[in-house]
């Protein structure tokens, strides 16, 4: 599939989707749309992810191309008028829009009509499906082992060391898939049920209902794990996620330096040992699951040497191996894990 | 306010809404509605609970009546076409009609129009209200006490404790109320978020939400929990429920004899200890709080010595003050919590 993917004005800073897109995605990227750098080329801002050209306008994207992805979204997830055009010009080329804005365009009239008109798509990855239930506690009865994500926090790197565990088990010869649970994702993946948007009693079957799908074709299943099972306001869907997965290895993402919850400042995080114990000992009745390995994220630390042994230090306090998956390699982890 | 409460042909064994409104609820009740037994009362069936007379339609209920509830719930939440006449009484004759059923009857064209010109209310109590959001994890900061009934399972009777350790309380000269977050929870209240129908990232703030708008004018809430921690599928609502409320103070609820979580039976249920580590160990980083009582529900053994016997048995287990609060009395648990 090829895509255009629209970032304007916050590529990349700001524009977390599309990089995730170019980074992760098996698509081919046509053109990222930013009217303020069009005319240069994403490598030129960001290194390790796929090239394509910048362009100002859908009207710049060469064909073929199958569809359009809004790869930002603004706080409160609305939809931005001046991205209308792009859309339109997408929709009358027959593209396909792909969108995890909390705006849904399946309902824009205008938008609606044009892709009856054209037989496209208008794909809200934010909507979850109408036929979602309660689970039924066999997500355990796939043939695939199922590693969940879990984390110490919110934006500790769940998602992208999910992404970079199963590709990394691919390219060492194993058949690896990743099971999405968020809109980036879920965008990046092409399919899967954003669990943060279910209704509550559903939390832990959208999660099951996905495995079911995929379980019995992969070796492994990379589950990607949302918030902390400490977190003040979102624990409810990590807890479904860790119980709707049914997990048999767990990997604990923490970033460097973290202290309290992101957002919640007067939350302090308790020790690594306590998120092990409490990671375990939830699991356990349902599906007993270990922490098999750590990943932390060490953005914050610029220097290799500390990285490395702010890693070490993880790891110790884990008593499992641990890396940071972008920054360092995930051998030592993947053979703890597979 | 005084209610019908309609309950056709399930009054009084398959009718949990109707008992929990005629056992807990402040509403009077002019009359149950059961065709099957029509033309007897209430305490023919049921002791320990309001008494009013059964008839077999809205025809048969006298002036004043101001709402009609239903009562009853068939599986998967329908609406069944022969209470139609019912509710177009009802709203004919201006009254309220409210329901927990998942088809909601706002929705419904013929009663909408009927609400309309008799100036009434369609309250569908299983739809969330649509300004729910996050929590901020404030919930600590009210006034009153937070005691919140956790549960080793579904239906071990989480909101019946609740409802009388809140009733006892009152009786007792304090000031408790109750925070419901369940349908029946809710229709014996007359107000309260559904929590298993809000978007799962919203699980823990549709709690905040309540005890925010309640809490600084009560000493005690009760808030009614829901599932348990270690449910296949409902752990995520008990999660967002015990970190949005925040709790000072948990009750454990458990009914005698059971093994394995109702209706997942390949699934066993861990020691009581087991519960007190998990529950303690997952409130503690959000707000810390303890075990401080227990609630053994022994319908299933019909003779008290034994009955007594089980709930010393957890007692001893919990290792704190334990009663059943429906076969005797809740002394020893209120002083525990109050």
């Amino acid at each position: 599939m090829r895509v255009a993917i629209l970032a304007h004005e916050q590529f990349p800073d700001r524009a977390k989707t599309a990089l995730g897109v170019l980074r992760y995605a098996d698509y081919d990227v046509a053109a990222v749309l930013d009217r303020e750098t069009a005319g240069r080329r994403v490598t030129e801002f960001v290194a390790d992810v796929q090239d394509a050209p910048i362009v100002s306008s859908m009207d710049d994207v060469d064909d073929p191309v199958d569809a359009l992805l809004i790869g930002i979204a603004p706080i409160g997830g609305g939809f931005e008028e001046h991205w209308r055009p792009d859309v339109r010009t997408a929709l009358e080329r027959s593209c396909d829009v792909i969108s995890g804005l909390h705006y849904f365009l399946a309902e824009d009239e205008e938008f609606a009509t044009l892709a009856d008109e054209h037989g496209c798509e208008l794909r809200d990855v934010r909507e979850p499906p109408a036929d979602l239930t309660v689970a039924d506690g066999v997500a355990d009865e796939v043939d695939a082992d199922v590693i969940l994500t879990v984390g110490t926090d919110c934006s500790v790197g769940k998602m992208t060391t999910t992404m970079e565990l199963s590709r990394d088990a691919n390219e060492h010869g194993y058949d690896a898939a990743v099971v999405p649970t968020g809109q980036t994702g879920i965008m990046i993946e092409g399919w899967g049920n954003p669990i943060d948007r279910v209704i509550s009693d559903f939390t832990a079957g959208a999660v099951e209902e996905m495995i079911l799908e995929v379980g019995d074709d992969h070796d492994y299943l990379f589950v990607e794990g949302q918030g902390s099972i400490v977190h003040p306001a979102y624990s409810a869907v990590t807890c479904g996620i860790l119980h709707g997965a049914m997990a048999d290895k767990l990997v604990l993402c923490h970033e460097a330096g973290r202290e309290t919850v992101h957002g919640y400042e007067s939350f302090s995080l308790p020790p690594i040992r306590r998120y092990v114990d409490l990671y375990e000992g939830l699991a356990e009745p349902v599906r007993p699951a270990r922490i098999f390995a750590g990943a932390l994220n060490t953005r914050g630390l610029e220097d290799d040497a500390a990285a490395r042994e702010a890693v070490d230090a993880y790891a110790e306090a884990l008593g499992a191996p641990a890396t940071d998956a972008v920054r360092f390699d995930t051998d030592g982890v993947l053979d703890a894990l597979l």
